[in-house]
């Protein structure tokens, strides 16, 4: 998605070789065109799947899966990181370790929004390994619904998280592949993207 | 805004005299659609005001201002409940007290996302003691930006948030603002909507 890649050339940062700030316009200010964009070429690779709910993470996968839910006429389910009091009985629940945060978050969903039925439309801001995603798809497990794609906004291709998923047989749909991040400079895999 | 309320009738829960669950499209499943009708009402109620940001909460509150921020042209910057590795210099920060959880949070944003200035909307999903609010005012003071508006979704007007905001003089506006939850019984207030 050449929007997006442009924003990232533009305003986002290589902190370091692994992680890459993108505060300008996805995870703490949020550009609300960019997220319709995002949602448009999440339907244009999606639609016509079937797709019932999509269930993202907090907090910075919500806009771009609100967006997606809109242009595909469907419910978003956002997994909390922790318990709220009017959140607290039904609940699926599954371990996800943050390498970035380094701390192991319980990640949980009402069991009541998703049934067997379903077709999940996973969506999250980042992928690098890999961990948000298989804590998404533990949830997805245990209600029994399929899992129809994975719509990722920026995959750390040289993390391993994309392969694992795309080995185990998921459809991933990253709309920017990050090649390296090595010594500032942001560099985008060539070719197709997938 | 009539949509919302129905919503609210139909899908809503009096789980206490002070506690409305609205899991089913607001803050654990979201619809996509009544969140863009709620972007078109703070449109409508906020435009022409030379409003520049807006400003919530993590998380429940993104996805009504990504929406108003679509409607209005403008960035949304959501304040987060607790830090993360690549946000961490230049912050401003506010002690929200939450009555709901029964614990205090700090929030915080990144100082560089609001200048002096910004004309900034505050939106949030609920609107009761005012303790959200006022630590979100609290975080704009600290910028010398101006807040124009205040967006609430869902105001229990039964409780003194709503009266103490606008005697300080904020221009509040809740989209549906309930005038008791007593007995599991949903009631709005009557006249019009402020």
């Amino acid at each position: 998605m050449e929007l997006l890649k442009q924003k990232i050339l533009d305003e986002g940062t290589a902190l370091s070789d692994t992680v890459l700030k993108v505060d300008h316009f996805l995870n703490h200010q949020i550009d609300p065109l960019l997220m319709k964009e995002i949602g448009t070429a999440f339907k244009e690779r999606f639609e016509d799947r079937g797709i019932t709910k999509i269930l993202t993470l907090e907090s910075s996968g919500i806009a771009p899966s609100v967006m997606t839910g809109l242009e595909l006429g469907i419910p978003v389910i956002f997994a909390r990181k922790r318990q709220s009091l009017t959140l607290n009985e039904g609940l699926l629940t599954a371990d996800v370790f943050s390498y970035t945060k380094n701390e192991s978050n319980t990640i949980a969903i009402a069991e009541k929004f998703i049934s067997p039925d379903d077709e999940v439309l996973i969506i999250d801001d980042f992928l690098a390994n890999g961990e948000a995603a298989k804590g998404l798809l533990e949830l997805v497990e245990q209600t029994e619904a399929s899992v129809t794609g994975i719509g990722i906004v920026i995959e750390k291709a040289f993390q391993e998280g994309g392969e694992i998923l795309r080995t185990a047989g998921y459809d991933v749909h990253s709309l920017a592949r990050i090649a390296s991040l090595t010594e500032g400079e942001i560099t985008f895999m060539s070719g197709v993207e997938v």
